[in-house]
């Protein structure tokens, strides 16, 4: 296992990487509880992997096991995993709760490295000692365990897929419709305590086009917690960013030791839940999390350099933001528009958020009086920040402008409002945009407001170029935040060369 | 004109509101600056009035005037608006500003009534006398001007609609897309000093399936502001929710007095920008807007019963929501969910918002535990609130649950979690939840999360019976704040028979 840039691991902690990594490339898998019944989660999982594995996308050994079948899908079924002829080094397991701990002896017995105990009825329901049981025969054989009560890992490459919620539903018209998409490959991994979260969230990154590099699912995390992960993902070459999704953690120290190693190499956004009491009832009675004080978590989460959203929207928009575009080196916004109104809107956010739109020095304004007398932008354009070029914009306009405020030292990062209602502006300037802002290592993010073709199609080619758009300013201003907050934590960590290091490694789009 | 309900108007008040019905029901519009021109703001908005004229939309006279023309698009046109035989009500001035007197001082000679100046170049440039000039000979003739500078009116039931930014739009592929659409009719009100953030507000309701009663956009307004539109949608039986886009309040005493006699009968939501310092000063040089103290309009809102809306997704979801359900007669909130996590993030955002998610009495546990004890609902269900029914949630569990939560006076308003991600959920219980809804005076909105196929039918079925639909935890919960804070002001006003009227009037929806 090769780190992603820099890090040097020790040999302990490469061998317990590398039992990590089992679950995300495992040679042989065994679905214990698989079946032919289609309603059941052991189908689903166990046709996930032979459909993978028929396509050459899964590559290992895949066994089935079920007492009571001789095959499935066409594949010959085991009477039990110690049945099962040759090595396995990740099992799957989707039986009762009860006979969960006899399939852990067996599982001990093959030798397996890591093990996804789907089965619910654990500790959430008061089951502790039969969750500590578990754990105990686990550490025995050395093996990793992710859940109990969990939905798993999906990742595409290598076709591990332990999702018991199919991709698609019969609706009672008979009409078959997406229901639970797999996302594209991509750079986002999504961690999760929630499996119902999780799955939305697969929802949503597949609808907005986001691609996932790992998405992990971990429910009661009796053995393997979001602390492994990250530190697991720090070295995934794959995974630029991680968006993470709690409601309590177990170990603090833990988390914060290796929350600071892997947030000076890839940003980590958080939602963490049960921040209210009423909340933190909830959540103790959906995963037993103890919540404790919100305040601590917040405290950790900024001294662990993880960046804290506020809702389900800023959760995605930041992660949009950080997986696409640098860290900024400071908080001055600079903002370009076509139109007055959302450009307030941006403004009056972003100075909630503590960023600051200064208005420009003389200097910036002069060059912007040039390219009034020049005729390169109108001169009824507002140019003190924001700049606006009213609705008379043009493509050309927008692109002349976002070169100069690209190049001002001043201007910390951009965001741009590219409302298309505008009569002369076409989808010209996208590509202008985008061309210009890959030469400079400063951030842009933009927002386009609308909900039919035209800003459906804006937003997603700018998304598409690594310009991270967003539909309302609001959002584009909560983005720019997460670049500012963790360009911050860099610098006040000594850590600009390792932000030099992940812009030029991730953020240069040459288009 | 008759009141929408209730109110009786003295002839004063009468003849007010029958000059402002000129602007959404004229006999006879002239369109000063139509022209060939493609390009040109009044080539389109002539192009609106003709081609709704010929469809037998706008079944008034219309009259181009523009001096170098005989006829545009197959209509005589007049050299001057004194030379149109006949009478005209309502006039649409697409001139250079320079020339808008000349055009008002015939205007007086034909007593028209209402005036929309598209025109740019006025107060919002410094051009404070000009527009002076064009109000005195306004008043001077009882003409009523909207505008200058703004996008003017649609209405898409008389066919009225002076926007001067296109449907659609030719990309430079060829492709021509939806660009600025007009939403289809229904019951929200869209009124906004901002014409840039009003044609993105036609964009987003549109593809939102949003309906829309009157559409203004009233710029500079040198004359007609947002009281009078305000107290014109008043008496306007199609609307139903008013939302408000503002920069400042010029008359402060006018609009609190009308606001207060509006918002007892029909919901107002305000997004007003200009929030902070930055965005004052950048307010100011977009409208010439004087934003004065945030916190002034704050108190103001809040006394004259106005929702003040956090950001744009708010805005739009917390009109949703007014348009669709009842207000709310306290603040203590049933969460039904079959999604753990997002649960929790709804509670949070709950107590976040100062609703209350009070753990239900034991009369509700009692009935919640004769479900579970006749397997209406699971044994593993979380029933203290939230009522958390699992990934094992059935179509009828959730209906059955909801009954109970309906049923019960403890709880103000539902919110409920129905993600689709469940392998036995269905869509059969859409239809069960609103048929159970439409027989209680008690709001529900719902949330499901995702953007593909199955999420995005769940909200759109939900939305078209009535219940509206967010895509977030944190969406449904902040619509059922503007719930709750529309049904206290009413409550604490003693206004409770105007609540039940509304709700007989507009909210039970019989499936």
């Amino acid at each position: 296992m090769e780190p992603t840039y820099g890090y040097k691991v020790n040999s302990d902690m490469e061998e317990a990487l590398r039992k990590l990594d089992a679950f995300f490339n495992p040679q042989a898998v065994a679905v214990v509880g698989a079946t032919k019944k289609i309603d059941k989660a052991g189908f689903v999982i166990f046709k996930n992997f032979s459909t993978s594995k028929l396509r050459g996308v899964f590559k290992g050994e895949l066994y089935p096991v079920n007492p009571n079948e001789d095959s499935i899908l066409g594949f010959k079924c085991y009477k039990a995993l110690s049945e099962v002829p040759g090595a396995v080094d990740l099992i799957v397991i989707i039986v009762p709760a009860t006979v969960v701990p006899s399939v852990m002896e067996e599982a001990v017995g093959k030798k397996v490295k890591a093990c996804v105990i789907i089965s619910a009825g654990f500790k959430e329901v008061g089951n502790v000692e039969l969750e500590e049981q578990v754990v105990a025969i686990a550490k025995k054989g050395g093996i990793r365990v992710l859940g109990p009560n969990c939905l798993g890992v999906y990742y595409s490459k290598t076709g591990v897929d332990t999702l018991f919620l199919p991709e698609t539903k019969t609706l009672t018209t008979g009409d078959e419709v997406v229901a639970t998409p797999r996302p594209m490959p991509g750079n986002i991994a999504m961690i999760t305590q929630s499996g119902a979260f999780g799955s939305a969230a697969l929802d949503f990154l597949t609808g907005r086009q986001m691609g996932v590099s790992k998405f992990v699912s971990f429910g009661n995390k009796c053995d393997v917690d979001e602390s492994d992960i990250l530190h697991y993902l720090l070295y995934d070459k794959e995974t630029h960013v991680t968006l993470m999704y709690l409601e309590d953690v177990k170990n603090g120290r833990k988390f914060l030791e290796i929350a600071k190693k892997v947030t000076l190499k890839k940003p980590v956004v958080v939602i963490k839940t049960g921040r209210s009491s009423a909340g933190a009832r909830a959540a103790a009675s959906h995963t037993g999390a103890i919540a404790g004080s919100d305040k601590i978590y917040d405290a950790a989460f900024k001294q662990g350099g993880v960046i804290r959203a506020r809702d389900m929207d800023e959760f995605f928009g930041m992660g949009k933001a950080l997986a696409m575009q640098p860290p900024a080196t400071g908080r001055n916004i600079g903002i370009l528009t076509d139109a007055g109104g959302p450009g307030v809107m941006t403004v009056d956010e972003c100075e909630f958020l503590d960023l600051t739109v200064n208005k420009f020095s003389d200097d910036i304004l002069k060059k912007f009086q040039e390219l009034k007398d020049q005729n390169l932008i109108l001169k009824i354009s507002a140019t003190s920040n924001p700049v606006d070029l009213t609705g008379s914009v043009t493509d050309d306009q927008f692109v002349t402008s976002a070169d100069l405020m690209f190049q001002d030292q001043e201007i910390d990062g951009i965001i741009l409002l590219g409302l298309h209602h505008m009569p002369g502006l076409r989808e010209k300037y996208i590509d202008g945009i985008v061309k210009i802002s890959s030469k400079y290592l400063k951030p842009i993010v933009m927002c386009d407001i609308g909900e039919t073709e035209m800003a459906l199609y804006t937003r997603s080619r700018f998304d598409r170029l690594c310009v991270p758009s967003y539909s309302s300013p609001e959002g584009a201003a909560r983005a720019m935040k997460a670049l500012v907050t963790w360009g911050e934590y860099l610098e006040r960590n000594g850590a600009a060369d390792e932000r030099i290091a992940f812009i030029k490694k991730y953020c240069l789009i040459k288009p």
